[in-house]
């Protein structure tokens, strides 16, 4: 038999377990012009959580008692389709089973010799391309400017950072533990980690860090730690609006500073963006980060978690930020 | 005596008539390589009001005590400098003074022959430009697409619907009297105006005058004007933050719907700019501003105050919203 987890309630608040349903199904059969793919490798963003919501969004909401989607990476069982053999893995937008079908469409071959597979999920994927196109293409860094980044110690921040420095930014990192804090500066190379549940007064950590003004902020989180780096923002500041995870799982309008006064007196410019928003600059981003990765430029976190049915767990474990850069489920 | 008004007071909360002191001074004498100006309009705009707090913003404070500033139309009547005779007119960022000497930096000579010397004030000066600029190149209206403008029955507000139209897009304007509203369907063109004093709800108002979303809003007003119209983005929605009228005169941090989930989920950019941000395109703005108008192809309206004694009224009845387009006091 073959497992699938289905959305069983939408979330009202932060998710639960019992949203999520545990199934089974009769193992599919590749017809003509099909594959069978076992999933390997399954990716848990916080941007699922958006479209668990009925409300209508950047992204389609999923459906009730319909199968979760991600980032998967499978491998091809069985092939019926002239540009795959069996043995192939893939990686692309699948469902939460443990086998499926595909005819192939939206699937991309990736190579276990050129990079471990797990990082097409991550530095070689989604994450790596919205970290580098949105720090890129939104940030426009110049050398010598400071940025910081909230969620630095998640998957996307980690790799912001990084590439932040080596454009020849200052890099101030925002995270939720002293480990994440410590891993930021040592591993990661950022300047500066702040632990926003530890530090009294974020606005002046901030403030203490970047005496010369924050230049961008890459912003992962939203809410008060978002308010608190606004404070410090300088003229023409460019601030590229990536997630905000600590509003997602909010069930009434939340409530801030209104942000237009700060916006206009700083010229600033706030720009939201997914990554198919710069789906014409993906090859040039790719090329680029393959080519700091061979050259041990950048490197990336991942905490993996082993086990189809401990897929809910591990989304739900990203509000908490139990993962350390990447989070993956492998099976 | 050459009459002059200081700042008395920094005001608090909605500045009042006793913030400002009319004082006089000797009418002062032009040195070698100096003008003596009298001045003929001024100019009063409700970004002067930051001005007026001691807070560091994006054009610095007036001091206590001292004249305050804004963009006056003068007429020459003495000259020592070289560049300026005897009855030229000038443009610039003046003292609220009857008379003043000045080196003639900055100052731009006017041609009453050429326009209605006023206009350098608004349709051809400041307010003109920060319409023209702040829509096409912030906004980046695209034939077709829906433009909604706050604070449009005032001097920036019934030039970028005029210039949306031009453009060949689809205009809403919302502003506070029927009174402004008619003249905005009728002198200015616009498709559709709002009233926000009477219509019980403006988020359906936009919605139902803009059934297929709104592409580009410039925002002169922020608050909960801007929250209505922002609840109406479409997907790459482009927001020109100009000015926040409603925000200038609060005590209190204002708080308002958070907005980066709405940035985020519609792509969309919030710029803020003073036009000074703008100023290497000033010289084509102006060009194609002249042709417009001498084509007959889009008008302006001015409210004249007259009397120098009546210039802090003139401003303070900006906040009232009883200026028509341009509010400008005629000495």
């Amino acid at each position: 038999m073959n497992k699938v987890i289905l959305l069983n309630k939408r979330p009202h608040g932060i998710p639960k377990l019992s949203d999520f349903q545990i199934t089974s199904e009769e193992i599919p059969t590749a017809k003509n012009g099909e594959l069978l793919l076992k999933t390997a490798y399954v990716s848990v963003d916080p941007y699922l959580r958006g479209r668990m919501n009925d409300a209508k969004s950047y992204v389609p909401s999923f459906e009730l008692n319909k199968p979760i989607q991600s980032g998967i990476i499978a491998e091809v069982v069985e092939s019926k389709h002239a540009d795959f053999k069996k043995g192939d893995f893939v990686s692309g937008s699948l469902d939460w089973k443990e086998h499926q079908t595909s005819n192939g469409k939206g699937l991309h071959k990736v190579s276990s010799s050129d990079a471990k597979l797990s990082s097409y999920l991550g530095i070689l994927g989604m994450t790596g391309l919205t970290a580098y196109l949105g720090l890129t293409e939104i940030g426009v860094p110049k050398e010598g400017e400071t940025i910081v980044v909230s969620g630095a110690g998640g998957a996307v921040g980690t790799v912001v950072g990084q590439i932040g420095k080596l454009l020849g930014c200052k890099v101030v990192g925002i995270t939720g533990s002293d480990e994440k804090a410590a891993l930021l500066t040592s591993t990661f190379k950022f300047d500066h980690a702040i632990n926003y549940k530890t530090n009294p007064d974020i606005k002046e950590a901030v403030k203490s860090t970047c005496p010369e003004g924050v230049d961008i902020y890459f912003d992962n989180v939203g809410g008060e730690i978002s308010d608190a780096v606004l404070a410090n923002i300088n003229k023409y500041a460019r601030l590229p609006v990536c997630g905000a995870i600590s509003l997602y799982n909010e069930t009434e309008v939340p409530l801030g500073p209104r942000l237009q006064p700060i916006i206009l007196t700083k010229s600033a410019t706030m720009r939201g963006f997914i990554i198919g928003d710069l789906s014409e600059k993906f090859p040039a981003a790719t090329k680029q980060l393959t080519s700091w990765l061979n050259d041990g430029k950048i490197t990336f976190a991942e905490t993996i978690v082993e086990g189809f049915d401990n897929i809910p767990q591990a989304f739900l474990d990203l509000f908490e930020g139990k993962n350390k850069g990447k989070m993956i489920v492998k099976i």
